[in-house]
């Protein structure tokens, strides 16, 4: 265990384009905020980012809604050509209600509308939408390749979303990308403090760690969108993200 | 926003016992790890120590299971005494399979087993099981008057549980109870970083903070059931950790 956890935000990237370099990005930030990369640090960054840098950015007027898209965007209150966009992503509608859409993205993720996000990205060129990135799991790794390149240090790295949650207010940051980290502690068959066996402890630690970091990185108007965890070990693990999604027959709120 | 948050689990805590004054052991504990309370520092204590101190601790042989609970226990492989328990702390059930009973907790959580745990407490005097405080707002606010009155100093507490969620593997720690910190961080109205207005941007900062901290306490053999988070302002903040509880006619997944 850790005699301390650090959590620095890293302030001051700039608006993030698609095509950008985002190891470069991240190594001006570090050195804007006077840091470097030690060996074990972990980097959370904001979806946002790292879909904004993969182009996942939609113009709705290039999006043509279906009937289906039309007759949910009705039921529901939606753009239509939002809802074609959140169907296109989604492998299965879970909740409706005015406002609402809880989908199982393809990736696996349950949430409201796939990820798909209209807030903190440029309408200039009409009304947009920002996807997920394709294949956060491997954008992860890419960046940590890319890091570890430049710096010669291993680094954990996770990709963390704001999420709505179906019994709890208020969203909190979760994992959904990852590289190089220890996504699941697998404590089953472990003893507790009294010698019993352990029968559920399976820890989630990227879910762990990115609540806090997207509490921190504040991701609207204070331009944050990453920050670097210090004092927990990721562990080189081969986990990704995709290994968090429950398996559909042990779903019981499908 | 923090320059940097830290977290310090606070290692070398007694066994809890019932009627402990969890203040000065608190106190103790951050004396041996050389600390002192700063003004705005944030103290997350795990439920169990809570609940232990609270006299939470019930032996299954004083347990007289119902019909119902019998029925419950044989359907869920569990033992009858453990579901009666689950039964009388719980308002709701919402999902039940062989090993697992979904309740809604009387106080609102949802989760597994109403919360009741059987790890990490002595069954030296037969076998024993583990509610939740009574009222853990209320041991929150106690809690921080103690020591605010001990030290002079002005602190957010937050009460800490590990829950599983439904779509996601793995527990993460979550707030379950608190005081003088603001628990749901309200931006709806605000603007984004393209000045757009931001449509659905609460932040649940106390179940983001109770994550991390949670992470490092290490509930299990390691025996930190404490730790002290830095650099966060707590705002003495009225609200309570049941103003998380999603209001029942919001639920989608009942």
């Amino acid at each position: 265990m850790p005699a301390e956890l650090s959590i620095r935000p890293l302030a001051g990237l700039p608006m993030v384009e698609p095509g950008d370099d985002l190891a470069a990005l991240t190594l001006a930030a570090m050195a804007e905020n006077g840091l470097t990369f030690q060996a074990g640090d972990i980097l959370v960054v904001a979806q946002k980012v790292i879909s904004k840098a993969e182009g996942q950015l939609i113009k709705l007027a290039d999006v043509e809604p279906s009937a289906r898209a039309i007759e949910l965007a009705t039921e529901t209150d939606k753009d239509p050509r939002l809802v074609q966009l959140i169907l296109d992503e989604s492998s299965d509608l879970l909740r409706k209600k005015p406002g609402v859409l809880i989908m199982r993205h393809r990736l696996g993720i349950v949430g409201a509308h796939a990820g798909i996000d209209q807030s903190n990205i440029s309408h200039a060129d009409g009304e947009a939408a920002l996807l997920l990135p394709r294949d956060p799991d491997t954008s992860a790794a890419e960046l940590r390749l890319a890091l570890g390149k430049a710096t010669g240090v291993e680094l954990g790295v996770i990709i963390a979303d704001s999420m709505n949650r179906p019994w709890r207010l208020g969203t909190i940051g979760c994992a959904i990308g990852c590289s190089g980290i220890t996504v699941l502690d697998d404590h089953v068959g472990g003893k507790d403090l009294f010698g019993r066996e352990l029968k559920v402890t399976l820890i989630n630690r990227v879910d762990s760690i990115a609540a806090t970091a997207t509490l921190l990185m504040g991701e609207t108007t204070e331009r944050t969108p990453m920050a670097l965890v210090r004092g927990f070990d990721p562990e080189d693990s081969p986990q990704r993200a995709a290994d968090i999604y429950r398996p559909l027959d042990e779903d019981l709120f499908r």
